[in-house]
Formats: structure tokens, C-alpha cells, sequence
């Protein structure tokens, strides 16, 4: 059985395959640059949910298989919830990682430590070509630190603390990120169910 | 495990049981009528999808258990798919099966019988108390009956024909209208996942 798996975002695809290899699945996982007609993935919604069902579905759509999305972010609490579904163009449409965390970093400058609650949230969707789909969500709680740290993952998290470890994201292993992440969360529940789906949906 | 059906239509409650039944899922089944607290359940969406997610989410939050709902409908071509999401509220707010089949069979009264196409589609989700769901779909073409046939169903199932048996959906046996119709589709699909669901998703 094949997936396409519909992002574009290496640092997704690399935690996402890690995952579904750990679990053993007996799929192949076919990459988004396979299919060349298909360009930027548009991201209409309002929130991840929205995102995340519009983006599985596009491409399921528009290449015929079962495609697995992904839509997360960071959602800090003293920024009621920013950037959220903005996360990954909050410095701008064309952003990197270094110039949003920098963004970040500057509006939380005069926030103390205990009030920097934050959580990165994912959610996942899993869509047929026949309409069908499974959506799962994790989210991970921490704060926001107040200087990056850290040379692992990608995007926030070089500004995002795991309180019980102490560490950002970025100093975690790939596997202990993953064991702990809203992306790992998600996609953890979404494993069990893969199988069942593909096979059973018609 | 335990399972709300997020409805009170009892003729929905009727089938679902049935293939729930059939399937010999391991899973208790509560009625809706088991939470005295909980009024009619709004359907604010635009779509079947948006009905569908609606009430489940409303059900399980409000009771803390796993929910299964099923929005469904009438798509009539030559009404550019109306009555769709009203169809239970088509002759108005509080009108019998026997209104809304009268006013719909109204409206069709100039269409020949070719151009009388229809579909009965359904979106049945079953949502977890965590915010996971999995949504399915099922469709039932046919074509809109000249008068009432039939004795059996509910809704509109005496003025819809399946024409391969050139009967209505109210002269088909309980068994043989769910093995055909949109919600029996939409929930066999579901039978499927819904055991690894129930048990994956925490």
C-alpha cells in the first residue's frame, strides 16, 4: 500500500518517516517531489484542523493516493495563542527558522520566565481519494526560553523547553524528541490506524 | 468499551444498531436519552462534514465519552442538490416526513424521469473525548419517485427509487436497505476502525 505524505517541510518528513519505520509498517512512503505538477500547497484555514484537512485532501486529490498531512505550530499563552497557524511565516512569507524565533524572542523580551507558557500543537489527517479521512492531534507543554539553545530539529525549537528535561527540542536526540513531541503524539495514535484504513477504505 | 450515538432520530439509532449488531462489535451502546442534560443538538454547518463533526464534538465533549453521529441527506440534481442539509427541515422546522416528501415531490412536479437523479449521502464521525476523530462517507444514487412507494424507513426513503431493483428505499427489508444505502456504506466503513480507535486513542 502507498502514502504520499503532503508536506514539503524536510524537517516534517524526516520525524514523520522516523515514526512510521519505528512501527514497522508495510507501506510505501512516496514523496510529494514525485508528483512535479503539484507546487505549493496551499494553507487557507483559520486554524490547524482546517489546514490540515485541506491540505491531505488537495493532494489525495490531486494524485489519486492516500496522503497524510500534518499542520502544527507553537501557540504561546502570553501571545493568546501566536503565531499559531502562522508559525511558519510569522517573520514573513519567505521567513527561516532564525529570523521567526528572532520575532518571537523580541516580542517576549519583557515577559518573565513563569509567564512564558507555551505549546506546540499538531494535528494530522490522514484522507482517501473517497472523502474518508482520520484527523489526530498532539500537543507538548513548555515555555518559551529566553535565548535560543540547541543545533537539533527545526523551527521553534530552539526556543521551546521541555521543563521536566530542562532542555529545548533542539537538544534532544531525534528519538527522544519524537518519544515526547505533539508531532509524536499525533502521529503515534495515527499509526495504529493506518493499516485498518488503507485497508478497509473503499 | 462505550460508544454515545449522537442523534435522536430513531430510525438513524435503528440502523446503526442493526450493522453495529451484525458486525458483533464489543462495545456498549448508550443513548443519547441516557444524559437527561443534553437539549437538541445543534447543526450550524454549511455542509454534511460540518453538521457531522459538530454533533459529535458537541456529544462527546458534553458527556466525556467517544460519540458517533451521522448527518445525512437528500441531493437532488435538478434542485442543485437541495434539499442537502435541511432535508429534515425542509417544509420547516418541526415538519413530519410526510411534509417534506409532499413539498419536495411539489417542486418536481414538471421533471420527467430521467432528469429526476438524486443521492442520499451520509458523513458519519466518530469523535474521541481528546479531540481525534474519523470521518466517512457514504453515497446512494438514485432517482426521485413520481408518488410515495413503500411502507418501510424513514425520511424520504418512499419517494427515493433504487433502479437497479426499480423499488423505493420504504419497500426494501431493514437488511437489503442497509446493505445499499449511503449510511449503510458510511458505516461499514466505520466498523472497521472503530475498535482500533476506541482502543488506540487516549
Amino acid at each position: 500500500m502507498e502514502l504520499v505524505i503532503a508536506t514539503r517541510n524536510k524537517g516534517k518528513i524526516r520525524e514523520i518517516r522516523d515514526i512510521l519505520i519505528e512501527n514497522k509498517l508495510d507501506i510505501e512512503i512516496k514523496s510529494l517531489d514525485e508528483f512535479t505538477d503539484i507546487g505549493q500547497i496551499p494553507e487557507p484555514g483559520h486554524t490547524f484542523e482546517e489546514n490540515a484537512i485541506y491540505k491531505a485532501r488537495f493532494v489525495s486529490y490531486r494524485t489519486g493516493y492516500f496522503a497524510l498531512s500534518d499542520d502544527s505550530g507553537l501557540e504561546v499563552d502570553a501571545l493568546d495563542g501566536r503565531p499559531g497557524v502562522f508559525s511558519a511565516r510569522f517573520a514573513g512569507m519567505e521567513a527561516s527558522d532564525e529570523e521567526n524565533n528572532k520575532k518571537l524572542l523580541n516580542l517576549m523580551k519583557d515577559v518573565p520566565f513563569e509567564n512564558r507558557g507555551a505549546q506546540f500543537r499538531c494535528v494530522m489527517v490522514l484522507y482517501s481519494p473517497f472523502g474518508d479521512y482520520i484527523l489526530t492531534q498532539g500537543v507538548w507543554r513548555g515555555k518559551i526560553a529566553l535565548s535560543p539553545q540547541g543545533e537539533g530539529g527545526f523551527g521553534y525549537d530552539p526556543i521551546f523547553i521541555d521543563e521536566t528535561l530542562g532542555k529545548s527540542a533542539a537538544q534532544l536526540s531525534r528519538g527522544k524528541k519524537n518519544s515526547l513531541s505533539h508531532r509524536g503524539i499525533a502521529l503515534r495514535k495515527m499509526v495504529r490506524l493506518i493499516g485498518p484504513f488503507l485497508e478497509h477504505i473503499k
